[in-house]
Formats: structure tokens, C-alpha cells, sequence
């Protein structure tokens, strides 16, 4: 697959995304809004927009400009974010989740976007685009706001399978360095592997074992391999990527979540304690507010599934106008870097290190 | 064992606190400062302060009046930060934290407080005191902050073990229920099991196995079992201890330490950014000291070892005096209290109501 632009039906060459419309808490509006916003913002997009056809006719009208660069595609069904994943890829073929991953699919678009029940979103793209060769887990990569130069740290596995063994740990760590290289120009990420200790006697067996597998491949994949590091490290400066269970990653994720909820509502309240504190507020106003956007979820708003032939970009279900452009923005540029070629080209190349143990790494459809 | 009180070294009656002088970052001056402001603050405690004797004594008789309370016990060995923990245990007679273990092994205090290193701590108390009867992985409860009333929520298992099936699970909810009990004064505390989702079909088997487990004993433990909860649950308010195995308690602890100190720095850096930014801290001072005292991990310093023949009080690695001080206090409560024996009979309680797979559950000492 390779990034197509379209010189006929939406004027001069763009990258087309396909966007699901649907599933997200706040409806096809916001998504459209944020649709609006990233066309205005950049020329060389064009977008495949799914779900009720009437209703997303009708919100892509009224935005001015809009309806030469977005396709509607009627897609009558909606997954929602309690249906259960198994369920909805044997019922679910009209719905704009579907209709969206089929785009990609079929060479239409290069990326999809959508901000539906990410259980459902990740089987089906497993089902509808398959793994790549050599792939058996695939991973939802997420955005982390650290302190490095590059603002954000990359996590995987971010919770697309609540397994990983060693091999599949050392695939993450070679999914991650090519998503740092593209999306984050970085020449030659760090990895990090998450563990309870960094001492190298801590921790689970299959950490031992992914410990050395990934650190046999840092040379020929080129990325540095930090070692272990520790929950404190996700926000941290040690590494740019770091590589642990589903399971795993997705307290972490939450609890990350959680925790910067936590503090800011602790700030409100601080704030609002006395006048004098509300005073304080009022000042404080700009360097709150340049604080709450660097660690603001809408703005690094994308879990990026790896190890499919395509690249699907999650974002959060509570995404409004501004979260949605921000996953626009980034599967675009993922787009731009002909990404899923790349990430292809190197886990190929690290199977052909490891011939011995391919026949166990065939694609398989029970992932879930 | 009962809390024991001593009429004849002490003055008047007093409940009697092992201290492990060594092993912190910031050394015994720390420790001894802490002790110190306990003293001062509560006329109840007497102190046994273990470490190299003439060093200590220097340093008690520093502080006014904390001579008459505080019984210096020579210690010529530390344990480091990077012992590991299992050759510790075989050479380590000589230690501080052996000492200190010894007196509340052989009667003379009641809970043990130690900011050494945790893997040593573990394993020395697991080998030491011995785990209480049909207990098979004790564990360690870690106080996190919260919009509860009681401000902080509990976890476990905060890293004793990485490993944790379904039953220790179940006994990690009673171990936690009886804690909150007796630490928080909450009557019927509100119990979760940490899990990626909230629906009943996500999630590891053995999960769904404790999750019946814990419901079964609900009722009889007098606790409220509000069912799976997500990583954002650890400082919210839907219960008030957390269960988990270690491996994941651990990284989400060390998570939720590194996002609130990324806040911090990020709000650090906004206040620096400008002239009026720095005005403008200047009159939130008192605010966000307000909002630092709540997260302040000195403050709820003190993760507890469940599931011995004893209690012990490990204090964070980097705790100065105030945090040194807020472990003593805590340690001092579950004294008074009657943690210890409230606890084992709990246990007892449930190991009745599950007789047939008792046989598997004998003391083990290989828990590490």
C-alpha cells in the first residue's frame, strides 16, 4: 500500500484519511468540526468521511469549503462502546467503523482515523487489514508527555492484547523505534523495557528473555536499548519508547490519566479557597493554562495501531474538535513518511535475523 | 503478639516503635531527626533505634529530652540500596534491619519502621516474623492520594511479589479491607480488583477467578466489593483499596509518582516563564503549597507489609524527617489499634469458610 493522492476528485494531490464519524461521546458534529479545522489548516488533505449519509452530508455542507475535499461514504450502523468486540466483527459490516477501515483496505486512503470502542477497532482492523507479515501481536502505540526535546514518549503496548511474550516484547520495541523515527523525527530512538526494578535480577522471566532479544537487535534496527527502566520513566528523560504488556500498559496508562486529573482538580480547589487565592488565579491564568496544554490529551490525541498492513490511528472517545485534528494531524504526517512501508521494511528485516523461529510467527486471526 | 507497653524503662506506660536508623538516602540524622518530632509530638511512643551505637547515641543526645525515650541498639552493618536481597538475608545478622526485626520478633516493640532497601526488608520480615498462618504472598499496602474523605486510598500489592494468583488476590482484599479498617477508621471499606476494563468478559482469567473469590468473601469480611476497576481508580473515588499483583501495583505506583512529579516540574517551569509569571507565583504561594501538602508523598509515607507475624512500616527510600515522622505515626496507630491481631484473625475467619484448599497455603519461605 502505498500513500495515495487523488488529482481528479479533489483538486490538487493530497493525502486522503478516511475518518470514522461515529462512536466517539461526542457525536459526528465534533467530528466533522475537527475535520473542518484540519482542512483549513492544511491543503494537501483530503478526507473519506463515514456514517449516516444524510446527517454527514448535511454538517459537512455547512462548513464553507468543506464538501470538495470529503467524500461521504453512507454507513447506516454504529458501534458503540459497549458492544463487545467479537460480536461486532461478526454483525458488524454496515457500520461506519467498517465502512472507514475499509478504505485503507481497498488502497482508497492511507490511514484511518476514528474515535470508536478501541476493542472492536483493533479487532476489525486485525480481521479487515491483517498483520503484517512476522507480526503475531499487534500493539496500540500512545503519546505520553515527558520532558524530553520531543515533548511526548511513546508506550506500547497501550492495551490492544492483555498478553506478550518475550518475541512479541522485542516486535513492540521494533514497532516503537520506527513510529519514533517517523512520527517524531528521531534518528535513533532510546528503548526502554518497562520492569518493577532496574536492577537486572528483578522482574519476570520473559522480561529476562525480551531483555536480550531486544538488545540483540538495537544495531540492526538502529535504536539504543536503555535497558529496564520504571513507571516513573514514562514521563521521563531516560528513553523515548517504552515497551511493555497490554495489560500493563494500560493501568499505566490510566493511572497516568488519573493521577494528572487528580493534581489539576487539586489545583482548582487550592485555587478557589479564599479571594486572595482567586486573585492569585486570575494571574496565574496564562502559566496554568501554558501548563495544562503541554500535558492537554487532546493535543497528543492518537493511539496508533502497529504491525497491520495500514495504519489506523485511535483516538480518545471523548476527542472534541480539537482532539480529532490532532489525530488528522498525526495520520497525516504517519502518512507523509510512508510509515506502514517503513515499519513493514523492518520487521522483515529483523524476521530474516531470526529465520529459526518464523514458522511460530505466521499471522493469525485469534489475536483477541 | 500484643501491643506491648513498658512501665519500667520508659516512664509512663508507652507503646514501643523499632526504628531502623540505616539504610535511607538521607542517613541515620534523618531518621533520628524524625524520631525526634514523633516524640515531641506524642507523649506515648518509646523508640528502639537500631544502627552503629556510638554514631546514634551522638545523635540522640543531640535532641533534648529524647534520650529517657529512645533505647539505642548497636548495629555495626547496612543494608544498601543495591544488596540483593537474598545474599542480605544470609549474611546480614549483623545489620540494622535484622536488629530492628529482632525486636519486635522477640516482643520488645510492636511494628518495625525502616527506610532501607524494600526487597531485603521483604524477605528478612517474611523470614524473620514468618507469615501469618494461610498466608501464602504477604504483601505491601501503599497509600495513594485520593478525593476520598480519608484523602488516600490503598493499594496492593505495591511490589512484595510479582506474582499473585487468584486466592492471594482474594487474601490481598481481606488483608486491605482489615488495614483501611483499622488505619482509616473506615467501617465497611469499598474494595476494587485493577483490571483493563470495567466489562466482566475483559481481562486475565485468573482475574475473573479472584473476582469470584473476593465477591464470595465480601459479606462475612464486612466489605464492600464494588467489582473491577481501572488504573484511573487508584486516586478516584469509587473505592478505597485497590487490588493488585505486585508487578502492576508496582508500576503504577512508580507512574503515578513520575506524572505528579512531570506536573509539578511543567507548573514549575509556567510560574518561570516570565515576569508576571513569577508575580503571579508569587501571590499563588500559599495555594500551591495548599495543593503540594495533599500529593505530598512525605505525608503518606509509609507502605505497610501485610500478612506476618508483626507489622512493619516501610518508609520511602528518600524520606527526610517529616517523613520519617509520618511513618512513626502510622506505625503508632496501627499499634494502638491492634492491626497485627485484628488482621490474623480475619484471615483465620476466611481460611474457615475455604477449608479444602487450606493444605496448599502452609507458610512457605520462598516467597522472594
Amino acid at each position: 500500500m502505498t500513500a495515495r493522492t487523488d488529482q481528479t476528485r479533489t483538486g490538487p494531490a493530497r493525502t486522503i484519511i478516511s475518518v470514522d464519524a461515529m462512536g466517539g461521546d461526542q457525536g459526528p458534529a465534533a467530528v466533522v468540526a475537527g475535520i473542518a479545522h484540519s482542512a483549513q489548516k492544511n491543503r494537501e488533505i483530503g478526507f473519506i468521511v463515514h456514517g449516516p449519509g444524510d446527517e454527514l452530508k448535511r454538517l459537512v455542507a455547512k462548513r464553507k469549503g468543506l464538501e470538495s475535499r470529503c467524500e461521504v461514504r453512507h454507513a447506516p450502523d454504529v458501534v458503540t462502546m459497549d458492544d463487545k468486540p467479537s460480536s461486532v466483527v461478526r454483525h458488524g459490516r454496515e457500520t461506519s467503523m467498517w465502512s472507514a477501515l475499509e478504505s485503507v483496505r481497498n488502497g482508497e486512503a492511507t490511514v484511518c482515523v476514528s474515535c470508536g470502542n478501541t476493542g472492536a477497532l483493533m479487532l476489525m482492523s486485525v480481521l479487515r487489514l491483517r498483520k503484517l507479515p512476522g507480526i503475531y501481536r499487534p500493539a496500540i502505540a500512545v503519546m505520553w508527555p515527558s520532558q524530553n526535546p520531543q515533548e511526548h514518549n511513546i508506550m506500547l503496548d497501550g492495551g490492544a492484547d492483555i498478553r506478550a511474550d518475550a518475541k512479541d516484547l522485542m516486535q513492540y520495541a521494533l514497532m516503537g523505534a520506527s513510529y519514533a523515527r517517523n512520527g517524531f523525527g528521531l534518528e535513533r530512538p532510546r528503548i526502554g523495557l518497562l520492569n518493577v526494578g532496574t536492577e537486572e535480577h528483578k522482574g519476570r522471566a520473559e522480561l529476562r528473555e525480551a531483555y536480550d532479544l531486544i538488545a540483540a537487535n538495537a544495531r540492526t534496527a538502529d535504536f539504543e536499548f536503555v535497558g529496564f527502566v520504571e513507571g516513573r520513566d514514562l514521563p521521563g528523560t531516560v528513553c523515548d519508547v517504552i515497551v511493555t504488556d497490554g495489560f500493563t500498559g494500560n493501568v499505566a496508562l490510566k493511572t497516568g490519566e488519573g493521577t494528572a486529573k487528580l493534581v489539576g482538580d487539586l489545583l482548582r480547589e487550592a485555587f478557589a479557597y479564599s479571594p486572595l487565592s482567586r486573585l492569585a488565579s486570575v494571574l496565574a491564568y496564562t502559566s496554568l493554562r501554558r501548563m495544562k496544554k503541554r500535558v492537554d490529551p487532546r493535543r497528543a490525541n492518537g493511539g496508533v495501531f502497529l504491525g497491520l498492513n495500514g495504519t489506523v490511528v485511535k483516538s480518545h472517545g471523548s476527542a472534541d474538535a480539537t482532539g480529532v485534528s490532532s489525530a488528522i494531524k498525526l495520520a497525516f504526517e504517519l502518512a507523509q513518511s510512508h510509515f506502514t512501508e517503513r515499519l513493514a521494511a523492518r520487521v522483515a528485516s529483523a524476521a530474516l535475523l531470526d529465520q529459526g523461529d518464523s514458522a511460530e510467527n505466521t499471522p493469525d486471526e485469534e489475536a483477541q
